[in-house]
C-alpha cells in the first residue's frame, strides 16, 4: 500500500471545496497519514480570546488536501476510510461567535448574545475532555471525529469549507468517527477531496456553532469505486449504515437522508419504495448533525443487526476493515 | 393505591385534547390499567384495506381518557411514569395516507402516493413484530411505545389527538417507552390527561406518518408536583434526560427542546445559560421523534452517565420507578 | 335586509374560533354593524403603556360574535363582504411584544428586544394616522382592515383569536380591506364566524407582530352559498382574485395559497393543473400578510384585468357590491 | 460616457458568479448595451421540445459578463442601472422541470410532475406575449425583467449562475426592471459582475421555476460608489424602495430583507432599529421573487410618496436616471 504523510504549513490550507489545486495525487488504496488544523486555524487558545477578536473568519475550517485521486471520473464512487482519530494537542476549544449557532439568529434586530470561549484539557490516559464553568467541572470522553469530509461540488462551483452539501463537506456529525467509511460520489475528475474541523468530541446538532475543536493525527484510506456514485453521502460502520443530508430548512435535509436511504435498502435489498418507506419508518434512526452551518444535516441511520447480511458497495467497508488492522 | 381500570367503548373514545369532560377523576398516586385502541380506531385489518376507503380521518388516535387529577392547577407539573405496555393483539397495521406522511407533500400538484397497508403478526415468545414485503420479510424487535400522552392545551384551546405541542399530545416518539417518566405541566384544573396511539414499534421520524399501530395495554402511576412546570414535556428514563419540542419549521420543534433543556440544566446544577449552552453543544444526543404531524417533534436528551448525580423534579423518577416495581 | 347591530361588552368578547355560543343567529343576506375592540382589549393607551405590565395575554384579539348562519352545513361556503370600516377612535397603538414579532426568535437564547409603545393619532379629514418617532413624526394614509375573520375549525377544535388557519382566522392581510368578499368553507352547523383585530393601517408581513390597532366600526354582509367550501380562504375585490394559506415555515403558507389558486383557476377557466400552474407563474402577485403569528400567512393574488370576465362562486361579489352600495 | 456592446458567442457565456475571467474592463460610468441569451441557452423552441430531453442542466442561465470595474474594491457599492429592457426574439418559452418548481418536492417518494412546454409568441405593436392553453388563450403585458444580476461572491466560493443571495444572483424578482437602480456590495477587486436569464414577464414567486423565458437586448449604466456596500441588494425605483432577501426556509430571506430595509431607514432618517421595525410593520410591502431557486427570494419595498424625500447613496439614484434620459 501507498502510504502519504502530510502535514500542512498555514500557506498550504485549503479554504473551499473545489477550486483549488490538489496537495497531492494519491492511487487508490492509499493510505494517508494527516494532520488537521483546528477550525479556528489555532486562534482560539485561552478563555480570554473573544472570537471577534482573534478569529479572522475567512480563516476558519483549514482544509488538509485536496488529493487527486487517479482514475476518479464523474459518477464513481469515492470510499474514505477513517482509520484512526487522535487528538493532536492536549487541549481544545469551543467558542459562541456573533449570530452563529442554533440558539441565536442572524436576521433579527437582537444585540448579539456574549461572547464565551471554553478550553477544553485533554487527558489521554482517562480518555476525556474536561469542560469548565462556573457551576460544574466534568470530564467527558473522547469522541473524536472529523466536522468535514468532502469532495470538489458538480455545476462548476467553489464552496467554503464551513459549507455541507450533496459534496460532503462541512456536515459535523459525530458518525464520521475511526470506523466509519464515507461514500462520496465523485462530481470532478480525481475527486479533490480533503479533511479537517477536528472534534474531540460534539453532541447531536452542534448547538453553539462549535464543538470541542482541535488539531487531529488523522488516518485514512481511499478507495475507488467505479460507477455507482450515490445522491448523497452514505456512511457504514461495523454496525450501521447512515445517509447524511444537508439543507434548510432541517426537514429538508433530513428527508433528503431518507430519500438516499430509500435508494440503499432498494440497492440492497430490492425494496421498492414504498416499502423501504415502510421499513424506514419503523427502523431508522434520526439523529441529527448540525443545525447551524449554511446548510443543516441530518441523518437517517439503520442498525445492521435488524438487517439481513449485505454486501454494500462490493463488500467495500469490510475490505478496508481490513485493510485498517494492518495498519493499527 | 388507587388503582383504577379502564377498557374504554367506542362512544367513550376522546378526539381531542382540552374541550371533553373527564371520564375519571383520580387522586395523585394512582395507577391506571388502561386499554387503548389503535390509531386507526382498528378499521385497518388486512394488506386490503385502503385508508382511503376505510378510515375514517375524524376518528384517528382515539384517546383514553381525559383524567382529571385533584388538586392539579395551571402552573403545576403533571408526572406520568410508564410503568409496562404490553401488545392488546397479536397484530398491527401500518399504511400510506394520501398526503400524510414525511416523503409526500400536500402543498404540490402530485398524485397522491399510492396507498399501500402492512399488517404485522406478532410472536410474543420471541418478541418480535414481522414485516413482511414482496422482496423481504424481517422479524424486528417489539418495542413498545406510546405515540400520544397529553394534557388539555392552554389558552381556551382543543386540539385534536393528531397534534404534538406545549402540552405533549401526539410527540410520536419511541422515547416514550416502559419506564419513562413524563412531566407536563398543567393547563387546567384536573390537568385532563389522555394517553393513545400505542406502537408496537417505530423508528425516529415516523417517515410514513404511520408506525406499526397496535392496541395497547397500558399501565401508568399519575403523580402530581405542585408549581415547577416546564415549559416544553420533559422525559426521565434510568439512563437519560430529554426534553420533546413541537413546531414546524423542524429547527424551531428541536430549538424548544434545546432552550428547555438549557433550563433543565439550570434546574439541576445551576448553569448559566451560555455555560449549559455549551455543556449541551458537546453532550446533547438529538433523535428526532415524528417528522408527519401538524407540528414535528424533536428530542434533545442527555445520558445520564455524563453528568453529575442528581435529583430532578425532587426525585420523582426514582419514587415511581420504585413504585412500579410493586406493579410487575 | 335584515339589520344586525352589536356592540359586545367586555363580558361578551370571544377568545376562540369554535367553542363559543353564538351571540346571534341570522339569517343570511343579515347586514351587521358592528363594534370591534382593538387586539390589546384596549389596555394600551400611551407611550408608556409597556405590553409586559399591562396585556393580558389571555385576552388579545377579542372576537365579535360569533354568529351563527342558519342553513349553513359543513361543506357550503360563507360570502362575508366587508361594506365600510370606520375607526371608532381617534387613536390607535403598536407596541413589541418580548419574544413576539418577524425579528426577534422565541427558541434562543437572546434577552427580549426592548419593549416600545407607540400611539398613532388619527386625523379624519386628511384621512391620516400619525407615526411618531424621536428621527421622524410622518402622517401615514389610513387604509383600515380587519386582523381576523373566521369560522369555527373544523375536526372538534378550537382555536384561539391568534390563530389563522384554512378557517380564516388571524390572517392579518391589508386586503381584507372594504369593498372585499372572503369566502370561507364551513366546517360545523351554523358556521359561527366571528371577526375583530381592527388595524388603521398595516404594511405586509406585520413585521414586529402589532399593526395601528384601533376599535373599529364595521358594516358587513352575510350571505350562503351552498356548497362549493373552498380549501383555503378565498378573497374578491373588485378587480383582483385571492387566496390566503396559513401553515409553517413560510413557503408552505404560500403553496397553500398557489394550489388554491390552481383550484380556483380550474374552476373559473377550466384550466388543468399544469396549465393553471403556469399561468400563475406569470401573473401571480404574491403579498405577504404576516409573518409573526402561529401560522404565517400569505396570499396568491391575481388582477382580474389580466383575465378573462367570469363569475366565481355565482356572482357573488357582484351581488354584495350591488347590495353594498344601497347601505353606505 | 464610455460605451461597450457585447452579444457573447456560446463559448463566452459565464455559468458561475465568481471563478471566471472578466469579458471586459469598463471604468464606472460606462453604458453596456448587451444581449443576454434565455435560460435554456436558446434550446426550448417548441411545444414539443421537453426539458429532459433538450435542456442541458450544467448550461443554464447564461450570464454575459463579468465585467471588471475599474477600481471596484470590496466594501464598495456597485451600482447597476437598467436603462432599457428589449425582447430580442419575437417568442419566449416556459416549461416544468422534473422536480423543479414550488408545487413539487424533490425530497418525495412522488414521480416527477408532466413536462409541459408552452411557447408564448410576442406581439410587440400590442406589448404582449400570448399565453396559450387547451382551455384559454390570454394576451398578457410584456413586462421585461432580468431574472439575474450579481456580482462574485465572497469568502471565495464560486456560485452557479442559478444561486441567488447578499451577491444578488438569480433573484428572479419582477422588479428588476427598466428604471431600476440596483446596489450591490463588491466582495472582489473589479466586483465582476454579470447579467442574464431576461424574463418578458413573470408573476411573484415563479411558481413553476421558469417565466417567460427570452433573449434580451440589455441596456445599462454602471457606477461605483466607495464604500457603503450593503448586506443585501438594494434597489431604487423612482418611486419605491426595495432590499431583497435570499435564504431557505422563506421567512428567512423575507426576515433578511427586513434587517436590511432597517438598515437602510437608520441611514437614511436617522431611525434607531425600534423605530424603523415600526415604520416598517405599518407600511412595508411584502412582494415575494421566487420561491423555487436554491434559495428563495423576497423583497421588503415601501413607497417613496410614503417617506421624506432622500437621497439614497447620495442621490445616485436620480443621477443614473438623468443620464438614462440621453440614451434612449
Amino acid at each position: 500500500m501507498d502510504v502519504v504523510e502530510f502535514r500542512p504549513t498555514p500557506d498550504q490550507y485549503a479554504w473551499t471545496f473545489g477550486g483549488v489545486a490538489p496537495s497531492h495525487r494519491i492511487r487508490p488504496g492509499t493510505v494517508l497519514r494527516l494532520w488537521t488544523e483546528d477550525a479556528f486555524s489555532g486562534r482560539l487558545q485561552r478563555t480570554t480570546d473573544m472570537p471577534s477578536q482573534v478569529l479572522d473568519m475567512t480563516q476558519v475550517n483549514p482544509q488538509t488536501g485536496p488529493f487527486h485521486v487517479e482514475g476518479a471520473q464523474p459518477g464513481d464512487t469515492l470510499a474514505i476510510h477513517i482509520v484512526d482519530l487522535t487528538p493532536a494537542r492536549d487541549w481544545a476549544a469551543s467558542t459562541t461567535i456573533p449570530f452563529f449557532g442554533a440558539l441565536t439568529h442572524p436576521y433579527t434586530l437582537h444585540e448579539p448574545l456574549p461572547e464565551r470561549t471554553w478550553i477544553y484539557q485533554l487527558d489521554r490516559a482517562a480518555g476525556t475532555v474536561r469542560f469548565e464553568s462556573a457551576a460544574l467541572t466534568l470530564d467527558l470522553p473522547l469522541e473524536p471525529m472529523l466536522g468535514t469530509v468532502g469532495v470538489a461540488p458538480p455545476g462548476r462551483e467553489v464552496r467554503s469549507s464551513l459549507v455541507p452539501d450533496t459534496f460532503g463537506g462541512n456536515m459535523d456529525t459525530p458518525e464520521m468517527k475511526p470506523g466509519t467509511t464515507c461514500y462520496l460520489g465523485v462530481n470532478v475528475e480525481g475527486a479533490l477531496f480533503s479533511v479537517g474541523d477536528g472534534h474531540y468530541r460534539q453532541g447531536e446538532g452542534e448547538s453553539c456553532g462549535t464543538a470541542v475543536e482541535g488539531a487531529m493525527d488523522v488516518t485514512l484510506i481511499v478507495e475507488l469505486i467505479k460507477g455507482g456514485a450515490p445522491a448523497w453521502p452514505r456512511l457504514e460502520h461495523d454496525d450501521h449504515y447512515a445517509v447524511v443530508g444537508s439543507a434548510r430548512p432541517l426537514e429538508d435535509a433530513w428527508r433528503a437522508s431518507q430519500v438516499g436511504m430509500v435508494a440503499w435498502l432498494g440497492d440492497l435489498y430490492g425494496l421498492d419504495r414504498l416499502d423501504a418507506y415502510q421499513l424506514l419508518t419503523q427502523v431508522a434512526l434520526s439523529p441529527l448533525a448540525n443545525v447551524c452551518d449554511t446548510n443543516y444535516s441530518a441523518l437517517t441511520k439503520i442498525s445492521k443487526h435488524l438487517l439481513p447480511a449485505a454486501d454494500a458497495h462490493g463488500g467495500m467497508h469490510a475490505h478496508l476493515r481490513s485493510l485498517a488492522k494492518g495498519l493499527i
